[in-house]
């Protein structure tokens, strides 16, 4: 029972941290019809939870722009932006299939998708979106995270960011 | 023993859908003797299968076209096909690996990595060509699979398409 | 006891086979004070070590040229040198986490991006700069490793090749 309390504790934890920097988990993805999704968001298996590649989505779940080639249509600052709210996105979709973002006990890989023009050279500095964001929530030892950020040729719908990763995760209800 | 016969069921339960969709495994790729390949197609390691990217092959096993850049000389549907095919490849590595395709008990993560011309916005489509086949092998539950998938700018013999993935894998003779 | 030498033993093998390729591990990246890097190089998890794009570096830590893209400014042969390069910068940062390269027990996946013009066919061809070198040192069995080589459209600091991975891992002591 004292464990089980501590858990709720940990539970207000990032859920408070989210709160205390006026982030916003957004909803399930209102994809525009012609839009294709991967058929799931999350797939859990065991203590891992493999994540599709989300993009950044507005609170109310619908996509969000810009849209376009980071370097030219779309600026370093906006793309890093967008890699926090693809991190959102992500967040969104383990806290519906974990009901409890506290059940990441360990991120452990990502990779970073930037659409860019030829020759860009800061996916990094993009990418820097996602984990500063992930550090603000879960600390340096259960947020760390190896990362691979690459600027690639196209994305779905023109994002300009999509992001895939692996977490570990606790059994539900421990 | 009551076990054993559920197992042999469940082998003809994915062969025989792949004949019933008219659906032909490739033989091990032909490549041209200037292409290289990676030095395994499918790594096993404990209950899983890590799995190399691979392209559309024709049952005989040779490399299958059309080749280049999805969005000009390929079309989506083209490369929705390709996917597929793509798909059939790695059945095939894993049939040669494991000896029954039923031996996969989970799909766990995919990656479409699409040829792409810049801006092309549908290569969550193309994935479909193998989301859509693994789904009509293994079902939702046993096939489901989180995915990326991105445009590329290039890949090997101009291949409009590849694709790697993990999947979890039962002992042998279980 | 006797485990243990033949621990010691093991760990002077794969440094002595370093040694007899007169090949040697970068130090730590130092990497210009403008270049972003993921906030770690290798995140350890159970038996499992994740691992971050790396580049090719210089023995001193130094980032290695030449930079630019595969199929204009850097030719093949280069490419192939950058992606061996990649992966002594992996083994430098496994070395400074687990102390002894030895705790390597089975390479599992492997990612080349290779920063390609449109249409590069090679990919693969670049990749093996990294395979050789493994296979060299750990052999094919501990070495072997599902791979997937593509190209990609930009990649921090104009680097020609970065590669993640996925392998296997001793506890430590043992």
């Amino acid at each position: 029972m004292v464990s089980e309390d501590n858990h709720e504790e940990e539970i207000d934890m990032i859920e408070d941290k989210l709160a205390s920097l006026s982030l916003k988990i957004p909803e399930l993805l209102k994809a525009p019809p012609h839009v294709e999704t991967p058929a799931t968001w999350v797939r859990i298996r065991g203590d891992k939870a493999y994540i599709s590649g989300h993009g950044p989505q507005n609170p109310d779940g619908s996509i969000a722009g810009p849209f376009g080639k980071v370097g030219s249509e779309v600026s370093l600052e906006q793309a890093y932006e967008s890699a926090k709210l693809a991190g959102l996105s992500i967040l969104g979709s383990l806290k519906r299939e974990l009901g409890s973002l506290s059940r990441v006990t360990a991120w452990l890989q990502v990779r970073v998708m930037v659409n860019t023009v030829a020759g860009f050279t800061r996916t990094a500095d993009v990418a820097n979106g996602f984990s500063d964001l992930i550090f603000a929530l879960y600390g340096r030892e259960t947020g760390m995270h190896a990362r691979s950020a690459i600027g690639v040729q196209a994305l779905p719908v023109c994002l300009p960011v999509i992001i895939d990763a692996l977490v570990e995760i606790a059994p539900a209800g421990v």
